[in-house]
């Protein structure tokens, strides 16, 4: 099984894009599902989810496992994975953690861009790294089942993280900084280190995260990806394209902005250039899979190292970080009042 | 195996209680985690049942199916289930009642004796039936898996209730109305319709409940049993005791009063006597379920009827209640975009 994963999509879902995802046969995707919204908001976001599993079945099902992923290819269905760009979902209550979790809950990122009460975001001047209940929420989350995910963090946040946390951590859409200084982009001390402790690295193509942005050429692209893989592993990247599919500008502007600030907060964008910023011509939709498979094959990647980066990978993570730390009871404790 | 289930209990749960239910072998019960409290707040409840879990793992586990009792048995532990008394915790949100059942709900009654936004409750004068969200409701917790529960709903409403809903309902906590007229047990109307239906009745032993109070005899208890048995059909009844054990009176208030009236209403008691009344002698808590089994011996009903009684019928219920109605796609439909 060779199987296609992409990291992090937040498209504005419609019955057109889970069938283009069908056509790319794409098997499993991590969605957004929340950003700044609180908790109760959260749960109205996995209401309409809920309601589109009940819509389409035939297209997609939650997917809560590694196995998921399995069923999805067999019965020819994309697994939907649940992620938040920010902490805001568990709101100041740790105890959310496994409730999120129950509730599908498969990656949280600590911060999106700003500071939050757990860690540092990548647009803070100064960032202090993991706070104090930071360091109780990933401990709770390495517990659950719950990928810390630092795309949107400071570095030495990300780099804490990767050392506080017992389980492998992901930055699920981001690039290298070295090839395009992006604040949202991470440095080879960021990336060797998350290599090293087991992580994972999903390559975004989202225009602000490339070189030459919307223009960026797809081979350019590509060895990218080749040279670090290199850099961390080949065993810790894969895709994670940030795919924001259909979605109206008034979208990036509630991604930027939530409700931290009356003003406006251009992120990575600009006065001139608010919006989304369009798609490079090799990767509009989730049928494009394969341009990027072709462009590693043209870096002179071999088929197993190609298969790895476009799902194997995140595949044998899933595998290892979505379920509980401590699932059973050994088994000679439960005996006592039997 | 001969499962032991509670289809009812909500104490202030302790170490000690825990480690009554395993003393007295019970495998699995229905708890309330849940009665006037609203989304959050029951997620506030969750969270502390997490906690138990956490703390606990040797005594108790969270129950989801019915295969979570055989595995409590093996594991000699307590598979809990969730259940609440009161619809608030979907407040005016059907999107809700499959969110709570993927939080584990298992049993939600449609009201707590008075009006919901779903059904009347039993101490109301006019009974309306299920309202127009009710039906819809009550389809949705069809569909999910998600057990209705009758027992503090007016005559007409549980009437309607079991004829509208596609699955057989249940009435947790509950004793015939002709043994003992209370405007909580249950017309023989009633009765039969629940029995007919497929439903299950949970026999209480909440001394309001029972003819003579606290000092109702175990073998009229019993022999009422055997009785309703006959009228019911004896695949249809089991224990749902309401044990409400070591709880302050403040509790009973919060339950009878919730936020609904700011004066006193004294529900089944009086303000001559306000507080929980004290439990008959023959079951006082977890370890008394022998007596029950005893009793129910001493009024001739042989072992395989007994065993049904004490558990059996709970376990076959569970079995065909709470899963989906539809979890998976037909194996044609899904093949179209492979």
């Amino acid at each position: 099984m060779k199987p296609l994963i992409d990291g992090l999509q937040y498209a504005n879902w419609s019955e057109k894009i889970l069938r283009q995802m069908r056509e790319g046969g794409v098997d499993a995707v991590h969605v957004t599902i929340t950003y700044h919204e609180n908790f109760r908001e959260t749960v109205l976001n996995i209401e309409k989810w809920n309601r589109w599993f009940e819509q389409f079945p035939d297209l997609i099902f939650q997917g809560r496992t590694a196995s998921d992923v399995t069923r999805a290819r067999e019965s020819g269905r994309t697994a939907i994975f649940f992620g938040s760009q920010n902490p805001s979902c568990i709101e100041d209550d740790i105890g959310l953690v496994e409730v999120m979790h129950t509730l599908g809950l498969r990656f949280m990122q600590l911060t999106y861009n700003n500071q939050s009460l757990l860690a540092s975001g990548c647009y803070e001047e100064d960032d202090t790294g993991l706070t104090r209940m930071g360091r109780e929420v990933v401990a709770e989350m390495n517990r659950v089942g719950l990928v810390v995910d630092m795309s949107h963090s400071g570095e030495r946040s990300t780099l804490e993280a990767i050392e506080h946390s017992t389980r492998p951590i992901a930055i699920t859409h981001a690039n290298p900084h070295s090839w395009h200084p992006a604040l949202r982009n991470k440095s080879e001390t960021v990336l060797r280190a998350l290599g090293e402790s087991g992580g994972m690295l999903g390559f975004s193509v989202y225009p602000h995260h490339l070189k030459g942005g919307s223009a960026c050429g797809l081979q350019d692209f590509c060895d990218m990806i080749a040279r670090t893989a290199d850099l961390m592993g080949i065993d810790h990247v894969g895709i994670g394209t940030d795919l924001c599919q259909d979605q109206p500008d008034s979208v990036v502007e509630w991604m930027r902005v939530g409700r931290w600030t009356k003003a406006i907060d251009y992120g990575e964008g600009s006065a001139a250039a608010p919006g989304f910023p369009p798609m490079p011509d090799w990767f509009a939709d989730n049928r494009d899979f394969g341009n990027i498979q072709g462009g590693l094959r043209a870096t002179g990647m071999g088929d197993a190292d190609i298969a790895a980066v476009m799902g194997g990978n995140w595949l044998r993570f899933f595998g290892t970080s979505f379920g509980g730390q401590a699932e059973e009871t050994p088994p000679g404790l439960s005996t006592r009042w039997q």
